[in-house]
């Protein structure tokens, strides 16, 4: 009932994040009857991103180009350099627009069980970057967990011997939350971390 | 920030359905970071299923032949033809393995507003399938909606002088749901529960 090739499509789909066969099956049918035109779009668009997009050699983000458009640019500021774990921190602080430093990118977190290491992650590669541009400050902006939390420590000890100013993003009770609803590691973290209080 | 691949890349992905932006940019982060060859897969999937699935001569659901398997197939019942609304239907009520019959596709429902009418869901091929095969009954296993039920309503008024019992399939679909979406029992309860078409 289903034709080999609409099989291959549905079970294709499936190896997309949060798509399972109920959804991969509605995609399917879906490009099929009303868009093959689109569906023909996003083959291309697929294998243009799969082959075309490489790392960044200075900061690891997505880029097709040698460089990625931040680290060439001449409007950020070298002296701040902002470490995350993947490129959608990037896009996610970048959305924020209150930053204008550079970045370095993981790809990833310490996790011995999986087999991920330091070189996994180009920590020699950030070792060399601070040694070379000396920035001013870094902000350890990996995830707020537990494989975050022993990345951003390892990074720290890595570079305890450079002359720059480490920080870590503040964690706490995420604006509009109320209190009541936040787990109490969170709100212990954010008892804690208090800052003076300004109007 | 964002490559002009990886724009585009995302973009592509909400072509397809529920699929918003967030989404579309998590599945492209993801391929990219953990499965390029699942996205190659996908893409020629994608290429091969919209240039090579068509429709079935006879029945008018999809297929890369000129006849689906269903239509080819020996051991369904010819007497028995059930009428649906889209290639989802026919695989859900498959999904049963309760309908021994064969079907009719209509790909899509009448829709005046939409400009979607008789010729545009092959309703004459309907009549000449009819008139050929003589089938002793037709269900109208079109969807519980307004307009699933204004399409039943009509083709049991364009057959209503073949010699045919039509019927419609029974409550168990819960008013305004669609077919696509049902579970299989309640899929079987409302085919074996059918009752003679009335107008
Ligand atoms: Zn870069
Ligand atoms: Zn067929």
């Amino acid at each position: 009932m289903q034709s080999p090739l609409i099989k291959k499509l549905i079970e294709a789909f499936t190896c997309l994040p949060g798509v399972g066969n109920k959804s991969a099956q509605r995609m399917a049918y879906f490009l099929l009857e009303r868009n093959r035109e689109g569906g023909e779009q996003l083959a291309d668009a697929l294998v243009a991103a799969m082959r075309g997009v490489k790392h960044c050699s200075r900061c690891r983000d997505f880029t097709e180009d040698e460089l990625c458009g931040i680290c060439n640019s001449q409007a950020r500021d070298n002296s701040l350099l902002c470490v995350v774990e993947s490129p959608a921190d990037v896009f996610a602080i970048e959305s924020t627009a209150s930053f204008k430093g550079k970045y370095f990118v993981l790809m990833g977190h310490l996790s011995p069980l999986d087999g991920i290491g330091p070189e996994d992650l180009g920590l020699d590669q950030l070792k060399r970057l601070v040694d070379e541009e000396k920035p001013a400050e870094i902000i350890l902006a990996t995830n707020s967990t537990v494989e975050g939390e022993a990345t951003a420590h390892f990074i720290a000890e890595m570079l305890k011997n450079n002359e720059v100013v480490l920080s870590r993003i503040a964690s706490g009770v995420p604006l509009g939350g109320e209190l009541e609803y936040i787990d109490g590691g969170t709100l212990m973290h954010s008892l804690s971390g208090r800052q003076p209080y300004r109007n």
